[in-house]
């Protein structure tokens, strides 16, 4: 074995596939300046917000259209060479890491919104658009692409890890919402999967296996999406707690009602207290949920009222109304950045972040117990949930420098996936399983279920070139 | 080759497999009186609701659980031996016809509920219990499943050819509804997909990929679906339009202003007197929109004014509703039962059925030009649509003894796949691919999609024993 001297310890020992000068050489006759050796380039391509480290992809090609990936990657594919795609480098699970060496496929350069069917709530776009930038280009039409994982994805991203986040518990998550897909193969091949039709019977549904494969199994260089109409109505809440039980308790209500709310996040009383100081807010420092509304203007009261008087059995208070667009706007960027308020609160930090979903009923259950071992563990940690799917997030603060911190947030982290798969839940929401949760998803889908996952691998990449080293070993 | 005689001169000469005695001696060592080879239990499985003959499976094995799908499918798979799923056969498609020869496993005595979690939205099903079934067992808690092809179908059968029908609008199709599976692979493993968590990134979609595939890829043992309060409030009505492109060009503007309403279901003139005639009713005997509102009493009201107000702009008149549970069943029914109303019409008729789905901007454009060919045609035929998510069905009544009639309905069908196509549609919204459809699935989806779709079904199943024959010649 090869493994590399940084390479994290945590991180399966692998040895590094070789590089052959004559594809370096090939990919920059044929892309010139697009293609990158440079190592400031390569290093900032061969990372995300993981917690790992690997060596940094051989090369960079800065794609700008499909025909373009089919090339480099049919390159590739000639000199049995991995390939990772790659968007923003938001992904949480190590999936940008050339951990078996290769090379990166840069697809932000394809960031056009091809087209905009309104009249039939669809769009199709290049995989390098981000979420936000396709929101902006869509505003004008009155409607808006409601998936949210924080973090201003790109679309391919979103759908290789098959993403989600607040909204989500309304609106779906990818699976429900890539109508179609353009894909380049293993083999620099282009196929497309699904059509525009609101659904189908046609065949297998390559669109959703190619959601969530974390680019093992092609590089999607096109995504027709499903988008909706701005609701007449938004209205946004806070709502503060005694507890996280009591916060947790009045989620599940809310949604065994079938209420339609858009999110229901919550945030516990540290990670607000870590907001406040971050977004210069002034929250109240207890649990919290934070809820919005979408419908008519009657279906939105309706829904507030309903909730307000759930959150008021369960203790809640200081029900506040955020009104303007621009409050909302002020609230739910502070949510996001719960992250980073977090990870500035102790500086210089590693962030080892959970993802388990359960259905709704083991919610409390779920997250209570882990609440005690982490506060028991001493080790800082932030809590935040898109709670309405069963689904939250412990991010635990790590001391580089302190091994043992690492080895007992792990201990935490496995502890917390057991309960959930006990419970009927899932290793990961909406992150995927990238490097970290290899041995968690043979529990959770059983050495059947991964080995069907391994063969379709096989049949489909024999090479191994898709992005190797993630989702299982091979 | 070694086509049978009887075999419908449109269906794909393929050659029977052989059955070895050994196997079914093996079988009935096995399941004794529960494995038949009986001509009549083979014919009674040997055939579905499409128009194709072929000749019945060897032997016909009645399933009580798991374990015993696993036993037989690993005796078929040591003879290299073709399976057949089989539910109630209400298959539209020829999926359940042994056009390779083979053994059925009816599925029909796997009818149980095994769990209902009210309070997570979620219930767990053998494959043999059927949607109407379901909806009874689970009435005292308050929830439905609202899935329904019209047809009693099992869930399992359902599941398999990615199953929706009316109320798909609303709710989704089979692939949203479907959470998780339990499936006996090729080689008679067993493996479970999914979890019950609201959502997941852990891996693979094997869920999505068996939804839809058919039985090609295995058996479905168990089924985990996603179920639904009641509506606190429902209300029906039916409004009849002075055309065709009234009804549509309704149906179009309620879809594209966003309005949830939960059917939304087209009946054309003509179908509506063959429905009349069947279902004693009185409905006007004009293009006709069927449809029901889920939601609070506000809600429903709210939803059902917007759509009357439309409606009365494209010239809608008799707005009538179905206010009592009864008249709604009794509408329901009578929108179900058009198919046996329309072959009563012309009795001896065999029906070729189509199932186009098209983005809804374009339904009208879709349908009006297939309206005015079939016309032309002089082919009799019925016109429903579940319209609200442009998918409708054209169903050609044919005397079996004129063959003229089934070239010129083919020539027809084929004029409307081609036209749906390049809308952005589908050949198939809800049926499914199986013998009819093979070769609109290529136009459809192009040859390097197929054959993926052929690459994981040799990688899943090398000896081509799960349904062979369907979706995609091998």
């Amino acid at each position: 074995m090869n493994a590399p001297a940084n390479t994290h310890h945590l991180l399966p020992a692998i040895a590094q596939r070789d590089v052959p000068q004559a594809l370096i050489d090939a990919l920059k006759a044929r892309f010139a300046e697009r293609c990158s050796t440079a190592l400031v380039v390569r290093e900032q391509h061969g990372r995300d917000e993981s917690s790992f480290d690997a060596p940094p992809p051989a090369a960079v090609v800065f794609a700008e259209n499909t025909a373009e990936v089919a090339e480099a990657v049919a390159l590739a594919a000639q000199h049995k060479v991995p390939v990772i795609p790659f968007g923003v480098g938001s992904s949480l699970e190590g999936h940008l890491l050339a951990v078996q060496g290769g090379i990166s496929i840069d697809l932000g350069r394809m960031n056009k919104v091809l087209s905009v069917n309104a009249e039939d709530l669809t769009v199709t776009v290049q995989p390098g658009v981000t979420r936000k930038q396709l929101n902006e280009e869509i505003k004008s039409t009155g409607l808006f692409f409601p998936i949210d994982p924080g973090a201003d994805a790109t679309i391919g991203g979103m759908s290789a890890t098959r993403a989600s986040g607040t909204n989500a518990v309304r609106y779906g998550t990818m699976r429900e919402n890539v109508l179609g897909l353009e894909v380049v193969t293993a083999s620099g091949q282009v196929i497309r999967t699904g059509t525009r039709a609101k659904k189908s019977s046609a065949g297998y549904d390559l669109t959703r296996l190619m959601v969530g494969s974390e680019g093992t199994l092609g590089v999607i260089t096109e995504v027709t999406l499903r988008i909706y109409p701005l609701p007449e109505a938004v209205s946004a809440a806070v709502c503060s707690f005694p507890s996280i039980e009591a916060a947790v308790r009045t989620t599940i209500q809310v949604i065994q009602m079938g209420i339609p709310i858009a999110r229901v996040e919550l945030i516990d009383h540290n990670t607000v207290r870590m907001v406040n100081k971050h977004s210069k807010l002034s929250l109240r420092e207890e649990a919290m949920l934070l809820m919005e509304f979408h419908g008519s203007p009657t279906g939105v009261q309706e829904q507030a009222e309903m909730v307000q008087e759930i959150a008021s059995e369960f203790g809640g208070n200081a029900f506040e109304w955020a009104s303007t667009p621009e409050e909302r706007t002020r609230l739910w960027t502070a949510r996001h950045n719960a992250y980073f308020a977090a990870v500035q609160s102790k500086p210089g930090c590693k962030v080892i972040s959970t993802d388990t979903c359960v259905p709704i009923s083991r919610l409390a259950d779920c997250l209570l117990d882990s609440v005690a071992e982490a506060d028991a563990s001493g080790i800082p940690y932030f809590l935040v949930g898109h709670v309405g799917d069963g689904n939250f997030h412990f991010g635990y603060l790590l001391d580089p420098d302190k091994p043992e911190e690492r080895v007992a947030a792990e201990q935490l982290n496995h502890q917390l996936v057991s309960r959930a798969l006990k419970l009927g839940g899932t290793c990961t929401g909406e992150h995927g399983v990238g490097l970290h949760k290899m041995d968690f998803l043979v529990t959770e889908a059983g050495d059947g279920a991964v080995d069907m996952m391994r063969t379709i691998k096989r049949a489909l990449d024999p090479d191994n070139i898709m992005n190797p080293g993630k989702i299982f070993a091979l």
